[in-house]
């Protein structure tokens, strides 16, 4: 694959920090800016208040964060991992601009033009950015990415709509501290606690699952009518969403097919071998006691790329189905997955064809 | 009252030491003796590892532990906190021989002539003791508390059913590690994690739940017909389980009626003034973020014998409502609700006339 | 003792909520008014994210928070728990107005005419108020509290200073969440995790614990002459600093001797029977593995007012001992000490007499 | 190097795990027998509650459990995470019998002809086997390695040593979970605290450390003259060592110099390359806030066998130097370092020659 320059927007902040680390080594993306405006003019390394483990990746602690300026970037490609206030304008400036603008912020999500993108799950909504260009009169384009917990569900949903039709989604959410970004939660807040709320994270699971599940109509993307009810906590786990879901299905299911469901399934990331697409998007343990945060956050041939499904069993009747899906909320919640976005664009030609 | 003697099976475990905490200036229930094989001859104090923050109550700490012996008890009263497998036996024994046994434990709950009781809920069921005196050839008789999650679940659902009418329970909780008892879960097991699994606990919640909403009939009790459906999570919290719960009721409900019903509702240990029953059973919060485990576990006239009900809202349709409850699930869900059983037995006659 | 009214400054941190906590039902202080520039005009309610398990007291919810005025208050007494940059300028404009200052800010700490008070180990020091009166041109005055390190340090100190001669002290802490403040240490930092480093603390603890242990001479205070090193951790712990010490001391010591010491140590403030002066200052404990900050943080007749010494022992010779200590660091270490001096001041004529 | 066949004992501990995991793929030693009494006859996956995150390597979850016979292992090698009441014996039967123990249990770490051996630090003291096996007439041998704290200590100390003469050494740890092992800890009992004290931890450190510093005289080792005094502490964090360590020197000593001899500081095994010793046994770090367990428990080239030291800097005199350092205790403190340790007696032709 021909290589592409990308720029980061938010690149301090914990998605843009993975984005990052792992874009370091991408065989095809190579980062060629930093920005930030509170940062400009510092270099990277001592803009960031850096969380990962592993170090810097070569170079880059040096490389100085510029200004944004909308129409001046050395990029193919923009990465924002911006605020939802910030990223609204600055996004479709961008895309005005002429950019291809793939998005983890909540701005542009709901927009009915913009691709609400679940690589393994709805990667045909990409064709809408041929409408959206039109209607938007953009040079470029935006795609976003769902917010983290949504992204997890969805893959987890996909498989089993396929086999079984769902009649409604119901789903409680433990979600780890990094899921609220820096600084996110204060320390004092959560320690011995859970807190039974997320500003707005209902109403996200809510409606982009229904879009994601939903199909392209001229252009748009009809949102698929599904009941999808969520109830969202923040637990004391630094990394990882784990999400006790319920389901109604249309056709009888039977656990031992549903598992075989989810075991089999695989899209168009895998098919086409994109480098950040996991051998296995779904993994399921048949332990009574999995998927766990500590044990399981990391799971895959690319390492918190792959859900991991556990606890699968009957519900209240043959069409109901219970299970615990947890997801990397930060790699396939946020900065694995926009990457997979950004590389199943280049690879259907929407970027520096 | 009368002064009754209470002898503690038990008394050395996480339930059984806040047993002794809450007995120790009882207005009429007495700690006549501490029982226990494998500390038997050992004071109190050497045989506890003792947790709470307040020390041991005055003069326990040498209170020599005996054997249990059946038939020759010092006590109007036996509160017992035994592990379910040594209770089955224990227990009847005991009953046999002429002891009120009010029981924390799992053996005997879903017995269908021993009364499983929430006082605030259920505490017409104390009737079938006559009965199960008479089917079992008991002198004495036993009483049973529900497992921890439900005896806060129940609380919750009884005023919305007697209001609205329940037809499915839906509820996912996040059980803090007090409820695993000692030595519970290993530290290094839920440290930066969440465990979505307690060993039978699903199955108790949906089975005493429906147990404690049903009805008398010929001495027994016949449990409600609902729907309920339990998962299960261990979360790194000291005390407190938090509920997430999804219903659906019979007639319509809003949302600002039910928070109004449950702000309202008191039960006969409120109309008796009984010692350990809280002025109001049910706390509400309209605050966005509560109930929280580390501010609202301890609520309540009664520290931790008040649940506490908040994020009350609507679900998919206008016959569905969604909340979070908390309650201190050592008190509550354990020691407080065990004695406040006690206290109505006393009140009602069963024990000591 | 005549009433006397007290402003709060700072009132919405966390130290400001438990001197508002703490100060609800006292004998003879009473809150006239809440102080904050940024919250002023709104209600103590709606300005504070209060933390503790308590509600806020009684009426205080509606109370109107206030600009600061600095000639105009209606005090006769200000506590102050501002931050250290705005207390700097502040406090000396209320003392130059006629206010008596008792502050928890670092700002004035080290100042040589300033008296920083641990209650019961230097209350000799608060005499130097007249000559800072005299040298600041002051019609009121200011009296400082400690770090929070610091107090719960110096008083395991006093006691042993007093009887062997202290050389040398090397402290190691373990300081729990609460003492960073409001929003303090981003949760994603601290999980699972533990902070070698906490700003600008060690010098503190240095610098005042000698400053404590000094001596008044014309007017000022005379650091003592000890060798002080301190290192300093945060660890994922709600409340409490638990701190472990190595002394030197001149005359040789004896663990049993030293655990005496510290039991019977007694101060002016539990001779005058101030309200918020604990029975015992320091507790001493002779279990293995005390104190523990879940166990121990509330321990006394005061809720976290006493220290808790334990696991005294020999160090590396006869001139050497090890223990550790734990305080409750809002409270001993900030809002009730600052109380008790308070209380203090008032029983000594330096309040509104 | 020639292949060696490694049985292991206690195979199913936490550092057992470890000891699996981090042989799977070893250039030269091969597992061979998994051995427990308890679980004899059990496949291995059967056996174990598996902590890794990465699954039970490649067919070894399907390899049965084989009871311990003394004189009849498939091995060259044996590898003992025994709990030390067990290996006590165990480990003598062995060595009479011809095996080369290596031994991660503390039962012989301070028998006078046993070598306690931190490959980088101590080499030369293997030299010692040959005494060994002549005093206790063994044809085979035990090879110790020293408690989790101590191997990470003494890491840090052996190059200060040699550059400035250590006189005397206060340490202060904050131990993660792990080093507690299986079951280790009850998480009610550390949830929101910290222990100050560990079981023999501190005599341990005191001991074991000053013998890893002493030198071979007639066969035996004599530990080195050298003051050690520790303190011991649990925190709630998953994995990692933390200590906080005060010197002082014979010579006087400056930080920049002391960083400058960490960093230089190789040892035998970096000369020999053997696979698990990691290319800078020590790293240095120089921000303000590290090391710290979540980030820096895994430095290095191989994962968790290098320490971290930071926050290098003056204590109270300049023959006084403060600093922490970190290490991984289930991979420098146990199971990586025993196999380093192997590693070194196999190049140095004292196994299966």
């Amino acid at each position: 694959m021909k290589r592409r320059k990308a720029a980061i927007l938010g690149a301090t902040g914990l998605v843009g920090q993975r984005l990052v680390s792992m874009l370091a080594d991408h065989p095809f993306l190579e980062i060629s800016q930093l920005i930030g405006d509170e940062s400009a003019g510092k270099s990277y390394g001592d803009s960031v208040d850096w969380k990962l483990p592993s170090p810097i990746p070569n170079g880059l602690a040096s490389l100085e964060v510029v200004r944004l300026q909308h129409s001046n970037l050395d990029a193919d490609l923009v990465f924002s991992a911006l605020p939802a206030h910030v990223a609204v304008l600055a996004e479709v400036k961008l895309a005005k601009n002429g950019f291809a603008v793939v998005s983890d912020a909540s701005a542009h999500r709901m927009d009915v033009n913009v691709p609400l993108v679940v690589p393994e799950v709805n990667p045909d909504h990409v064709r809408i950015i041929e409408a959206q260009k039109k209607a938007e009169n953009y040079e470029g384009f935006i795609a976003a990415n769902p917010n983290c917990s949504t992204s997890i569900l969805s893959l987890a949903l996909k498989p089993l709509e396929d086999a079984f039709g769902l009649s409604s989604v119901s789903v409680v959410t433990m979600q780890g501290l990094s899921g609220a970004g820096l600084p996110g939660v204060p320390s004092i807040t959560v320690q011995d606690n859970v807190i039974p709320f997320i500003f707005k994270e209902e109403e996200k699971i809510e409606s982009e699952s229904r879009k994601i599940l939903g199909r392209e109509k001229d252009g748009r993307i009809v949102s698929a009518r599904l009941e999808v009810s969520a109830s969202c906590n923040r637990v004391p786990v630094s990394h990882g969403h784990l999400e006790s879901v319920t389901l109604e299905t249309k056709k009888p299911v039977d656990p031992e097919n549903a598992l075989q469901v989810l075991d089999e399934f695989k899209g168009l990331p895998q098919d086409l071998r994109l480098p950040t697409a996991p051998e296995r998007p779904v993994i399921t343990r048949r332990e009574r006691d999995r998927p766990q945060p500590a044990l399981d956050r990391e799971a895959g041939s690319v390492p918190g790329m792959s859900i991991v499904v556990g606890r699968l069993r009957r519900g209240p009747s043959d069409h109901h189905l219970k299970f615990s899906v947890l997801g990397h909320n930060l790699i396939r919640g946020a900065a694995g997955q926009t990457i997979l976005t950004a590389e199943l664009l280049c690879s259907q030609g929407y970027v520096g064809a």
